[in-house]
């Protein structure tokens, strides 16, 4: 404590018990259980703000000089439990560390650093006319580091991809406590591109400092198209042809039955079948060509226009759904959790209706099709269910999963296409990776040998809830 | 012997001098002056053939038991030194695992053997109305297992990407043994990417024996343009802003002065300044669309049209040179070498030129800007010299290295966009990963403990070219 106090200073270091509740948990509909049972089986011990570069690497040598366990926070909005201190230790949260260090008209690039909000680098960007085009619905709660972390998703990634293809450079403290600086350059051929090793390593294998990003000037239009289909797949058939022509609309959501009657029911329309959303942005020529092809598409494929009012409705709203879920939850024995899978376009179907049928048995599902790619797509699906009693909510969490997560891996799919592993899925990172998770593991222990890094999360060293049962005995 | 033998029948294995002098040298051409000076300092002692995944799983387990070193192969057309097998041991040439395993006309996917041949994969893809759009001047004498080990672009990778973007599933022999097959999927967060790991490797971790990659429609237009600019510069603009529409053109390629007039004198064409040739493919629409971008771009940016000509010989004629690049170096003292760095659009120019300057007291030097992104683009240099005399030329040629990839290093550059390092760059490897370079050192040393893989590429293990002043004594 008196070497944390010594790098950060006495004003950015807190072993109270309001930061110690609130550190212990993230949006982990797990941890929302505990939170609504009044319990909080894991908190840190203390917690830090390091202001500074330098700051983060001299905490990093005082945790393993001390071997102290070291979980770097970002806003906290993950969803899988990657944030939790399951071993107590440091939390480093890494929110004072946000300026924008450098905008680079000339290659469209920004330079900030992991604890800027996603919402504010945008608004910075914005005002100077520009977009990294990264619109998770966490936007306001999450930070640029996370999403590196996690390898998150935006709204928008059909066009702007996902976090990982927007990198083009990365700073991070290794774990052996030096800082990294990769060379910014579009591509190279310079060995195994260990950037890719850090993104995803949801703070197992170094804390992300900072990161190149590609932005782009914002796009002087943007128009939407909605169509109704009478089922799933002719709507996916549209959105593979459309991603297979090597378009890049900035939105495609194809809602199930299910999903479809919330979305048109909230702009007052009503009508049989799946609703699939377009968003098309960029200048006018490349608007006009994509909304060509979406129309004579969608049309042909026997889809009915429904106008561009879902999409308009559905973008204005975009962000209160995932915070209006944690409100779902009071309820003592509610449960509410989504689950985001992906596969190849041949194989969506048969998953989709694999991880429909396991779900089935525990709760009512929804799923939409978003974040297109020519090859494939990913299913989101929202469950909700109650269990018997309070008491038995976890167990009751938990088995909705195993069913889920074991019909994901049987169908083929990945168990995430954005919300990344966290404890919630670790087991199954295993299961999907194979020898490859082997590999993982001699990793983790050649470069943190101590296992100081978030221990337990991915599955990497021992892990208290999944060996206690929830966390129950914690 | 006896225990390779029998893994791989007795037709399919040598110890013959023919094949051990023919398997130690790839097409670096440091390995061209060996070959000139009638030397072959690093034979393997001993190829072999596997027929099967199998048979490659069970040759590793043979190298690690008995720790011989064990150097992966595809077609040696590697300009690196990259498969010279420095340790002696065991070359294991992939070119029987040439199977196409599976097309998905639905994802757009198509399952292949890390040994089959670029051409042969494109032919039986065209013959079915695909292409993977990888098309590097090697194509005819590399293969797949090659392209992923190295990182390789093809020459329309501005609209396909390099061979990194294509992979949606890797198969592959882990440094353990074990046979690890990805899940393919367009994305996913579980974790680090594992396949970016072994993608660009160059056999030190592990042996890729497959993979699943993306494939296109054959474009139905293909159409090109080209322009004289009075310089670099605005040809260099004219790229950016076309990349930064997010437009997406096969082929950009922009010629300095010393390599226009070449390129121009090959169609009877004659003008001062620098040729910037355009090939754009897709659909009539997309197109039309990229034609008027490209033409209206240009043309304000002071470009003059030379019709299309010099893009259509550029590309009748574009697989000529790397093999006629060996035929120049037979004069006892001549010699030539590529070298393609990469940058961000800002830096560009800057980088251009301290690498020009580095090699003017070498070489005659020409230069083409090629393969670009929204955020920066490669120059690819070509660099003519001459030795004192045959026994200098080595000597010389480090030299000149040793200059280009120090000024590219202090420019900021990637000293390789897709050649890859090998033995060439490894020393310049270790400068430009810096701490990260000690991270990949760990890494190889946990999951290859006695350093079976490739041992000396990437500077991984001691190398004898490096230790002993290029191979001289061995």
């Amino acid at each position: 404590m008196d070497e944390v106090r010594a790098v950060v200073g006495a004003g950015h270091v807190s072993t109270g018990q309001t930061d110690r509740w609130g550190y212990g948990r993230d949006l982990w509909p797990q941890a929302q259980i505990w939170q609504r049972q009044g319990r909080n089986p894991f908190p840190p011990d203390l917690v830090a703000w390091p202001g500074s570069v330098a700051e983060v690497q001299q905490l990093v040598a005082v945790c393993r000089k001390h071997r102290v366990p070291l979980v770097p926070y970002g806003a906290g909005s993950g969803v899988c439990g990657s944030a939790i201190p399951e071993h107590g230790g440091l939390v480093m949260d890494l929110k004072r560390l946000s300026a924008i260090r450098h905008l680079d008209p000339v290659s469209g690039l920004v330079e900030a650093e992991a604890g800027l909000i996603g919402q504010l680098l945008e608004d910075q960007l914005h005002a100077q006319g520009w977009t990294m085009g990264h619109y998770p619905s966490s936007i306001n709660s999450s930070t640029l580091g996370g999403y590196l972390a996690t390898r998150s998703a935006g709204q928008l990634s059909s066009r702007y991809g996902k976090i990982e293809d927007m990198v083009v450079a990365l700073e991070a403290v290794l774990p052996d406590g030096q800082l990294w600086r990769s060379v910014p350059t579009p591509r190279s051929a310079t060995g195994p591109d260990l950037k890719q090793l850090l993104i995803g390593s949801e703070g197992t294998l170094g804390v992300i400092t900072a990161a190149t990003m590609r932005i782009w000037p914002l796009p002087p239009v943007r128009q939407f198209q909605s169509y109704v289909f009478p089922s799933v797949g002719p709507g996916l058939e549209a959105m593979r042809e459309i991603m297979q022509k090597g378009l890049r609309p900035a939105v495609v959501r194809l809602y199930d039955e299910a999903d479809t009657s919330l979305a048109l029911g909230s702009v007052g329309l009503e009508a049989e079948g799946c609703l699939l959303i377009w968003m098309l942005e960029g200048d006018d020529a490349g608007v006009e060509l994509e909304s060509n092809a979406v129309s004579d598409t969608c049309l042909r494929r026997g889809g009915i226009s429904m106008g561009r009012k879902p999409g308009e409705h559905w973008y204005a709203h975009r962000h209160s759904m995932g915070y209006r879920q944690a409100q779902i939850l009071p309820d003592p024995t509610g449960l509410v959790d989504t689950f985001e899978v992906a596969t190849t376009w041949a194989n969506l179907i048969p998953l989709y209706d694999a991880v429909r049928r396991a779900l089935k048995q525990h709760a009512y599902t929804m799923a939409h099709f978003s974040h297109a790619y020519p090859e494939g797509c990913s299913i989101y699906f929202t469950a909700l269910w109650e269990a018997e009693n309070p008491e038995s909510s976890e167990d009751a969490y938990r088995a909705a999963w195993d069913s889920a997560l074991s019909a994901c891996r049987e169908a083929g799919g990945t168990i995430s296409h954005h919300h990344g592993i966290g404890r919630q899925k670790a087991a199954w990172l295993k299961a999907e990776l194979g020898p490859a998770y082997d590999m993982l593991t001699t990793i983790k222990q050649a470069l943190d040998p101590d296992n100081i890094f978030n221990p337990g999360n991915l599955g990497l060293g021992p892990s208290r809830w999944m060996a206690t049962g929830a966390g129950r005995d914690a």
